[in-house]
């Protein structure tokens, strides 16, 4: 037996999209509650030159949407990363989802084998079979985001347990 | 076509592993270079009651032995936790990664609907069936650590880049 490429990839970035958009309400409850500027927590991060708490979220965002079209071979939407509001960010993840609902199973099986090139045209490009892809590193890179957006809350005092992190599947 | 459960496994836990052995190294040449106790960044952590750093190398070896090893339906070596230097942690990612070289394909392939128990015998035992374990559990946690480990690090001004986190495959 053997596991399906779907199965490997769409449950689980939905998963751990709905688990990050939870984090964030429990994020804006936390700030609401102690009378935080919620773009002090929206700006936050772990060093000066890493990514804030909002740009994580964006490219989780895409690491989500990018595993899921570029092994469907679909097109993947183009989000503007204006977000500035934990709304925005609820709303950003919302039509990541959509986008992850509007692939079906039967368009990523098979993709094993199918070309995937990221960072098509920059000095970056790199270019994967769709296993090595999804496996090696398109959930590293999206696990990476999503974690390190928790570590950022956590680190402000947010208030989250790995039951929240790993959240419902 | 579809992928087999030790391609979706075993190869990626190898590489984060290695990546993580990676980044402890550039910790220690850090702490030596500025002259910072190393036991100062090993029991780092990003909030009180989060692990430090020691403590989440040791889980993310856990984990990776757990998922392999609970996948090929093989016993899971224990080890005593009690690790106090970048050169025990190194031994201790080199035992576990001696563990995962030890698992063989056939091992864990065709593990998909096996049964699997996570915190056996304790008020907090799941039970699962192999592949919803791996996508759902498994690797979200494992990466948990792995990320959280390097945010720590990242936190605490090593020098660390994406490319270190992703490491070789």
């Amino acid at each position: 037996m053997t596991i399906s490429m779907y199965a490997a990839s769409v449950p689980m970035l939905k998963q751990m999209l709905q688990s990050l958009d939870a984090i964030l309400s429990k994020a804006e409850a936390h700030a609401q509650a102690k009378k935080i500027d919620p773009a002090v927590l929206l700006q936050a991060r772990l060093y000066p030159d890493m990514f804030p708490l909002v740009r994580q979220v964006q490219i989780a965002s895409d690491n989500a949407k990018g595993i899921a079209g570029r092994l469907a071979g679909v097109e993947i939407p183009s989000f503007a990363d204006n977000e500035q509001t934990f709304e925005e960010l609820h709303a950003r993840i919302a039509k990541t989802l959509d986008f992850l609902n509007s692939i079906k199973p039967e368009q990523v099986d098979g993709s094993e084998e199918r070309d995937v090139v990221v960072y098509k045209g920059s000095p970056y490009e790199m270019q994967f079979k769709g296993q090595t892809y999804l496996v090696h590193f398109g959930v590293p890179n999206f696990m990476f985001h999503v974690t390190t957006a928790y570590a950022i809350l956590r680190h402000n005092g947010v208030e989250l347990g790995k039951d929240d992190f790993i959240g419902k599947f």
